[in-house]
């Protein structure tokens, strides 16, 4: 399996069939057909047969997927196998929230240090999690070797702490600053800031069916 | 320009050009070629010229394009240009931490709506919007003519919300809710759970690399 050929959009509906394939789980059962699982992640039947053949054959052809086995075998190809030790850089409204998330642990990711520039926020505790000063940024993700970084910085500052991060050995940014944040090729970034999903939308709408605010 | 024929992933790409534009509009810049902002968006400069050219042409070969103009143009293709109202349909901590944002009303988009089951935030405010109650949630999205939902709601009754919110006239969803939310071929959803955006993220690291968390 060759990582270079995969292309990028196929690892993204992964999750989205992992999160699907837990639900069925859920629910007990034991098999799914390509089928039912594109229903429920609103893709076609043979688009999940595509994106699975990248890795491999996971069922035969009638005969459905063993949803088990499946889960299994998309973990394996996420990585997700461990526990993953997530930093929050930014620790305002946005950050404080995904602080007291509860998601994070349950599906594999542990936040294991938040910091920000505020002296009003150093040293208090979020879900009991200690906030660090930004300043010693190098010094914990180098002790703790942090592959992961969690974005949450106003849009000024946003590539300039990016920058810090890779530098520092930061792989992975989940980016929620309203702003491009670059980095190196071998550095992967998912931008998550609300306004670009919801202009993505809007391309979507019908503006005449829309009759404006006069009649809030 | 008929738009069954334009990929989805083109459309999600838009959002991300317009950002870099208006980066470069607010450092005066005039004119940027394809490999300019292919390289601030980390995508190549052909894959730039394709996307474009689903929408017609924007600028000339060699000469690069017109900031404002191709700016104004993404506007329009986004049905930018008006302000879009939405509804937060759960006020936990993630719901607060959207509603406390300021980025929204900046971008073109006015939170006119925010409502949550619970009696104890029913009736407060959160930056200057009063919290309705959910059960009153049709009459208000019909009053108000809403097509665009923020569904921040735990992931028990995400789908049942989901149901009710296009059954209400919805027609765009943006849900921060851990679970693939269905809905019919005309609803758009953009699924923005964290989780599953790291789930992808970790699929490029190497655990290899990985010291875990002993060194804590």
């Amino acid at each position: 399996m060759n990582k270079q050929n995969i292309p990028d959009i196929v690892i993204q509906r992964l999750p989205i069939y992992l999160q699907a394939l837990n639900q069925l789980l859920r629910e007990g059962r034991g098999v799914v057909s390509s089928a039912e699982l594109g229903h429920l992640v609103m893709v076609t039947a043979a688009q999940i047969r595509k994106d699975l053949s990248y890795f491999g054959g996971f069922g035969k052809q009638g005969s459905g997927y063993n949803v088990i086995y499946l889960i299994e075998s998309i973990r394996a190809i996420l990585n997700l196998n461990q526990i993953w030790p997530v930093v929050i850089v930014g620790v305002g409204n946005l950050g404080q929230a995904l602080l007291r998330y509860q998601g994070f642990s349950r599906k594999g990711f542990e936040i294991v240090l938040a910091c920000d520039i505020n002296p009003s926020l150093i040293g208090t505790r979020i879900n009991g999690l200690e906030i660090s000063d930004i300043n010693n940024l190098e010094e914990n993700l180098r002790r703790l070797k942090l592959q992961i970084a969690v974005l949450t910085v106003p849009a000024a500052c946003a590539q300039n702490v990016a920058d810090k991060l890779v530098s520092y050995g930061i792989r992975a940014i989940l980016n929620y600053a309203p702003v491009v944040v670059k980095a190196p090729e071998q550095v992967h970034i998912i931008n998550i800031d609300p306004v670009v999903k919801l202009q993505n939308l809007t391309y979507y709408l019908d503006t005449k069916d829309y009759q404006g605010l006069d009649n809030k």
